[in-house]
């Protein structure tokens, strides 16, 4: 990855544009951690009067039912045409197949944004599904990921503090984007604005590469002929490395294949880490490796000192 | 790694020997987070009459006196001939020398341990540098570590339902294992027994090599020419997965050139494993990709079960 030429823009609060109407009725594809989430937030700042939730899991949307996430279950996209926002928080690889499903149905001036961990692909589905709809598309990311998924993970405060990714498209009116960033607003987020090629090239680095290598050392140690051994002695250290090798494996699995081209730039990156690694162990490099250590650490500690 | 063709055998409690005599004086070499955790746990069970504390740092020293974790600080190696138990709790790079400083000075009733990460080295060490009390040695791993270090970081409870393995000499006498095996029970510690390669295979696995792998990826995202916005959106994926990078670089510099050889082979089949996600992404392999994750996460699910 180069480095980016553009400063990516915090939205200003200078810059915030009054929606002209609230958001009445919000219709929710995928109730689980994100939807779910999404729903209580609107539910709990009175900013919503309808929340109707749509998935594959009937079993999920009962629960999503019961625990009052939604007010309203469907099993028909049809149902769009009520919405005055929709979003659509599925796994990536579900995203066309909704798209297209709702597009005759979306009234003009329905906004539907996503959740997605992936941009590139979801601006060019919604380009190809949407199709004259796409206008009222505006590609959405909150940073705000879990390893639990499922309406029983969802909490009203997910979203507070943490960042919403928006990739506007150049076709969305002002109006729009402006209507995305207030629902994220309510939920407590703050919002930022990206091209989406930055944005996967931003996130396979420190999201997609970090729970593909969390995996593989699960799956490394899993497939160990000593790996009952070895988990008996994984301690915390392992524990908090491996945490995000508990996510939901099919949304990773369409995040991975979505933004495959970045991430392979990225694993690419680490392999070579790795060789100097290798090289500094094989000749017993003490005084490189530690420097790499510490240079780590320090990178780190900055990094948690500016998050707090 | 081969599959160990013995059991790990838990230490019984029906096998406990009754020590004869308690640690009245006890010497501790590194008072941080394991040597002064270990000095809290004794004290607070009224385990330990006097606790001297040695260690490179006056600063470090004066602040375990300052917060009563020892209750003298001192920079002569031969005070070991007033105690009754040694540990050595420092960078296992620093344990030659120690162990060389108090060779001269030990009595003979005195039993020395260590909190060393890897144990094939420092059981050389023993043997080269404790020379004729090389018996008196037992070797010792608690399994407690954290990203903090420093006497601050220390509390008595570290080692409460943690586990310690300890890789005994065939010269140990029966009663110093026990009076090793007493303390860290003091501690509230879970006893193991391991043969030491065992021991540094399975800890290559399960421990060295996540770290290594966690200091890469701060590393290669600290380095990036577009550094710095990725650590901006970097979030709570990427707070768990480098926790284990905020770790002491000298500590793990020291494990990872003392169990290189190890370690390589772990690293090799990391290797392997990413290789075999690059195939799964270059191919679009969706459901490989899908089954590997699921894999991983079944695996550390079972995990997280039987650890509660």
């Amino acid at each position: 990855m180069r480095a980016s030429s553009r400063r990516w823009k915090r939205c200003s609060r200078a810059k915030r544009v009054a929606t002209s109407r609230p958001d009445r009725t919000v219709v929710i594809f995928g109730v689980g951690l994100i939807g779910g989430s999404f729903a209580l937030a609107l539910k709990a700042a009175g900013a919503a009067k309808r929340i109707i939730g749509l998935g594959r899991s009937q079993a999920n949307l009962a629960r999503a039912l019961k625990l009052g996430v939604i007010d309203q279950a469907s099993a028909d996209p049809a149902i769009v045409a009520e919405a005055d926002l929709v979003l659509i928080a599925t796994p990536v690889g579900q995203m066309g197949r909704i798209m297209e499903a709702i597009a005759p149905h979306l009234a003009a001036h329905t906004v539907v944004t996503d959740g997605g961990s992936t941009k590139q692909d979801v601006v060019a589905l919604a380009y190809a599904k949407l199709k004259h709809r796409a206008a009222q598309f505006v590609p959405g990311h909150p940073i705000a990921g879990a390893e639990h998924s499922g309406v029983d993970a969802a909490k009203a405060d997910l979203f507070r503090s943490r960042k919403v990714v928006l990739t506007p498209l150049p076709e969305n009116s002002a109006r729009s984007i402006a209507r995305v960033r207030a629902a994220w607003r309510t939920c407590g987020a703050r919002l930022f604005r990206m091209q989406p090629a930055e944005h996967d090239r931003v996130f396979a680095a420190v999201s997609h590469l970090p729970h593909l290598l969390s995996y593989a050392l699960v799956d490394q140690v899993a497939r160990h002929p000593n790996g009952k051994a070895l988990f008996d002695y994984a301690a915390g250290g392992f524990r908090d490395f491996t945490r995000i090798a508990s996510s939901h494996p099919e949304m990773w699995r369409d995040i991975c294949i979505a933004n495959r081209k970045a991430l392979l730039v990225e694993l690419a990156g680490f392999e070579r880490e790795l060789a100097e690694v290798k090289r500094l162990l094989r000749s017993g490099d003490a005084a490189g490796l530690e420097k790499m250590f510490a240079r780590a650490r320090i990178a780190r500690a900055k990094w948690l000192k500016k998050q707090q």
